[in-house]
């Protein structure tokens, strides 16, 4: 059986993949009176004098709330927020086997920024966190950006964040294994959408070197009149030597290649243009935008893919669990850059030097450490 | 140790008395393919081209929301979004417990009924039903009634309608018992809010007979002109004579006296001045309008109240759960007024008539048979 039968045999057997459970029984008029009325107006006052006390009293500081509007959902698109809900369910399923968070899948039925905007921050007070999943961009900045501002939780839009995290990570350990010199690298971007755009900012922070995006029409510089606004940000503190053209034009000589676009834009040609011992993380999903196979003999050094069946997996499930677990555990008002930051070079930090190779850049996403280093390093940066 | 002490030792102890499990592990890779990328795709384009599919694919056929705006929490008032938690969290409780149902705390920090509307509506396709809780009357009714309108699943706010539907399965039993005659009998009502409106209409549905709203400034008549828009309303359908005056003057010669106001307002000179064999259900909580011994001694043959700690219990346990169990197990859209009257009966006749006594016109809501009966009687209903 193929894994898209197997799916929906499974999806069709389990009616959602979580349940809710009680975490001590009511089968008696006097449990019933302890959880329920009247000993349950106990707490409702102590919050009422002192908001803080949800925390200790309600689930707030273990559950994040899972938020799609189904806009942008894996590489399906627009396909709406019931048909989305699988993925949200999936995603609070790994929060709880990777991290123990209690998560609740929230779709949303509109489109308009502003409604969703209303809608998330007039529910957020039953959570401790919200990760926002799977929203179109250019909205996903606006909406994640308004968010952040309004809500006195951590507000994380895991599409943007978690995957430039999980890359940078990928990238520091690639580097460190072709002992390359950080800072004066050349990185070339394919695909300027939230997730490109994303990485950039962190591949930036982390001081790798100059980075140049590219999108369906090109490089981008400042000043192109095909730039969409967030691509003219981009564009101001991207590109030094404003190169134009197509990709294979702007990626002679670079020494990383990071692609979120489509199959096959990546071609051996290109990569022979590239620097010496050059790293590809080609994420294209399911089909990367060139084969681990065919890159290595092009002369790649180190492969990426978003593929669990090929080695140096850019897996989500490797930031977002220990993220929220770190945030929650130190109450963070927010996901500062510090905090991702940290939580990259925590997750490359979990292979230590020696045991590094051309196949393992990135760990395993089931090596609980990833888990506990992460939300350990979250919570240092918080408390500093 | 009393029970509020015991019941915020307890919450501190859960933090939450709810969590998310996962129905099926997730510990490999084959698992996590399955339950999320690359699996995950095949429920949701099902989904996309089927929208009903929700209920084959995800938990939507198990998931209620309970959501509050924190506005009327128990006797507590206004007590805001966060002190309202602990009681959803308890309402969630009891839905799994008593009814097996996943459900979802929510609370929204808006009083707006129109921003409520609108934020509930945008997250409804998340959930198989929704039940409102703890949001003050008028404003209450507006927003059920628009909710109700625009989405496609049961909405159903509880403090309307259980209380309602409970108080009428006791007085049903209680008449029985009593031997008084349905349609001829004079009910009065203390108390006109959202639960006293709601029993009046029930009531009157059921076609006991005449019935008098009683609020603070005295008796509700058609044109009294401190009547606020609901209870005009009311007024056209009750108190055929048009009598004026305080509780003490209406309820002389009354078969049923129904309390939802505060303790004391009942007096033994007021029970001895009803008719023949009176039925009192005094539920002001925790201290009913007069306590049981009391309303015995002046001559009441039926007593029921809100409480645990005395026969008669009008506990809204006996019929939310075996309600949202019906009407997602036939995925009704709506909880229609014959569902709710069905559902009254159902719970009156969990006691075969030869069983009823005094003391015993209300089952145990630990009685199975409560949930299995409702759900049964709500699911004919609507097949209908």
């Amino acid at each position: 059986m193929d894994i898209k039968e197997k799916a929906l045999q499974m999806h069709a057997q389990w009616k959602g993949k979580l349940s809710t459970e009680l975490k001590s029984p009511i089968t008696n008029r006097e449990e019933l009176s302890v959880a329920y009325t009247p000993g349950v107006a106990a707490p409702c006052l102590e919050i009422e004098k002192d908001e803080s006390l949800a925390y200790k009293y309600t689930g707030k500081g273990n559950t994040v709330a899972v938020i799609t509007d189904g806009t942008a959902v894996l590489g399906l698109g627009d396909i709406g927020p019931s048909a989305g809900m699988p993925v949200m369910e999936g995603k609070c399923a790994l929060f709880k086997a990777f991290a123990g968070i209690d998560a609740v899948p929230i779709c949303i039925d509109s489109k308009d920024p502003k409604e969703i905007i209303d809608t998330v921050y007039n529910i957020s007070k039953s959570f401790g966190g919200i990760n926002l999943e799977d929203i179109s961009a250019p909205r996903c900045f606006e909406i994640e950006r308004a968010l952040i501002e309004k809500c006195d939780i951590p507000v994380f839009h895991d599409d943007q964040h978690g995957t430039a995290i999980i890359v940078s990570a990928g990238l520091l350990n690639a580097v460190k294994y072709t002992k390359k010199e950080m800072g004066k690298l050349k990185i070339v971007i394919n695909g300027a959408g939230s997730a490109g755009i994303s990485i950039a900012k962190m591949i930036l922070r982390l001081q790798f070197g100059d980075v140049t995006l590219v999108d369906r029409f090109g490089a981008i510089y400042d000043g192109n009149p095909e730039n969409n606004s967030e691509q003219q940000k981009m564009a101001l503190v991207t590109n030094r030597d404003k190169k134009k053209g197509t990709l294979a034009d702007v990626i002679k000589d670079a020494d990383i290649f990071v692609g979120v676009s489509k199959p096959g834009v990546l071609t051996p040609e290109m990569i022979k243009s590239m620097a010496k011992d050059p790293i590809v993380f080609a994420m294209a999903n399911p089909v990367p935008e060139i084969m681990p196979d065919e890159a290595k003999a092009a002369g790649a050094a180190v492969v990426g893919t978003g593929r669990s069946d090929f080695p140096n997996q850019v897996n989500n499930v490797l930031a977002f669990p220990g993220i929220f677990r770190g945030a929650l555990d130190c109450r963070a008002k927010k996901i500062t850059e510090e905090m991702k930051e940290a939580a990259a070079r925590a997750i490359a930090d979990v292979i230590p030097e020696e045991e590094l190779t051309a196949d393992y850049v990135l760990p395993d996403p089931f090596n609980p450490k990833v888990v506990e280093n992460v939300a350990r390093a979250v919570m240092d940066v918080w408390g500093e």
